[in-house]
């Protein structure tokens, strides 16, 4: 089975938007969707006369942005990607944490940061899931978790899709995971200037070397330790990619 | 099975609320909860610069209204109620008509008033509803739809409640169907002042007699025609009453 994960340079084109829903639409057997939020928050967030609030480029999300994202991510977002899921015959059921218990959560913890309302997840519930998928649904994930008591919380959309794969795997391990992130690069690049550069395949051995050697630096890093946790976890395959790589079957292979 | 309806006398309000979502997460058996509006889309509306268009006290839903009733049903309510239940113990699974196909319809046509994409209904998928519940699931529905080509609709939450009992009797005629919807009043009253006056039961036969006699006018005729429609359609009996008349078994009973 495949999940497949979305974010804002997809989301924020209509045309990119378009064409990942196409090859979505079209994939083979059971998927999942899950979808991040896009510029679309912030642009409703101003239209309600209020100022984005970011840290370190993370956003904080207090109560009344909490409102917003969840408004955003679960309601237009989430019903207007599953209606065009709908259009092209796959039977989409869109869903935040919330709903059938698909992902929880807790408030993260204070530090030097508050956050605010902002979710660490702490699991996806793989066996409803995996109903669901039984039924000829294809679950359809945004970026909103609950806690169990009634509070909503803001997530990053990689770690839904990466604790959901984990899920889905556990539950079943008969079946081959494929987690599928769809990015900005043809994978991950040697040289970011040289689109020729692009590693087929990483195992943890040899991303270790290409993270010793320096190849490997910076904000991949965080992604790929995610990846390699996934594949440890039990998920066949994380690859990353843009949508012309996945629907070619290259991009970055990142396997046991 | 009971399916039950709350709209903005009990959503504009927390308390009230919190005492609906108890009753219902306590109801033995499956269930689905069927959720309007409220005064929170007016506010986003306000919030966002907008005025909301009316006519004849319906709203007209152009573009950016679309969108914000979107946000709101879809997004803000229908997630927080979901939440909410979670935390009741009740696994909520909330959906608009798109999710699952749930409820399909077709925009409203033009004749002397444009009411922009306002969705009239074609059908509710029983089959899929009792699929989830089947799962243990809660489905929890808004009232937004679609059309099965990618248009999201705004929808009429009485008449989604409506067709979907209809569709669940008619997906499983064993099952007796129990559609409630919980108004301002103890049930349909023969004088308005008088609370002692509501009437326990009504029959097409009693409903046509109390129409001819003058005692049942104005909007309690569209609301009960729709319900007689319902049981005439295979729902076991519809119950009209307040949260309280519907807590302990009161309210009008609208049987075959």
């Amino acid at each position: 089975m495949i999940i497949l994960k979305i974010g804002g340079n997809i989301l924020n084109k209509p045309a990119a938007l378009a064409e990942a829903l196409d090859y979505f639409a079209a994939l083979q057997g059971p998927a999942i969707l899950v979808h991040g939020g896009g510029r679309k928050a912030s642009e409703v967030i101003a239209a309600m006369g209020r100022e984005p609030k970011m840290i370190d480029g993370r956003r904080i999300t207090d109560a009344p942005t909490l409102e917003i994202v969840t408004m955003v991510y679960a309601g237009l977002i989430n019903k207007q990607v599953v209606a065009d899921l709908q259009a092209r015959g796959r039977n989409a059921i869109g869903l935040s944490g919330a709903d059938g218990n698909a992902i929880l959560a807790e408030k993260r913890p204070v530090k030097t940061i508050d956050y605010g309302f902002a979710g660490d997840v702490l699991g996806a519930n793989g066996a409803m899931l995996w109903q669901l998928m039984d039924a000829g649904l294809t679950p359809t994930l945004c970026p909103i978790t609950h806690n169990g008591k009634g509070q909503l919380l803001n997530t990053n959309a990689d770690t839904i899709a990466n604790e959901t794969a984990i899920a889905v795997a556990k539950a079943r391990p008969a079946e081959k995971v494929s987690l599928r992130y769809c990015f900005e690069f043809p994978g991950v690049m040697k040289d970011i200037k040289d689109p020729n550069s692009c590693i087929p395949e990483l195992t943890p051995t040899s991303y270790a070397a290409y993270k010793a050697d320096g190849t490997i630096v910076g904000g991949m890093i965080p992604k790929l330790d995610n990846a390699f946790a996934a594949v440890a976890a039990g998920v066949g395959e994380v690859v990353i990619g843009d949508l012309p790589a996945l629907k070619e079957g290259r991009g970055t292979k990142c396997v046991k």
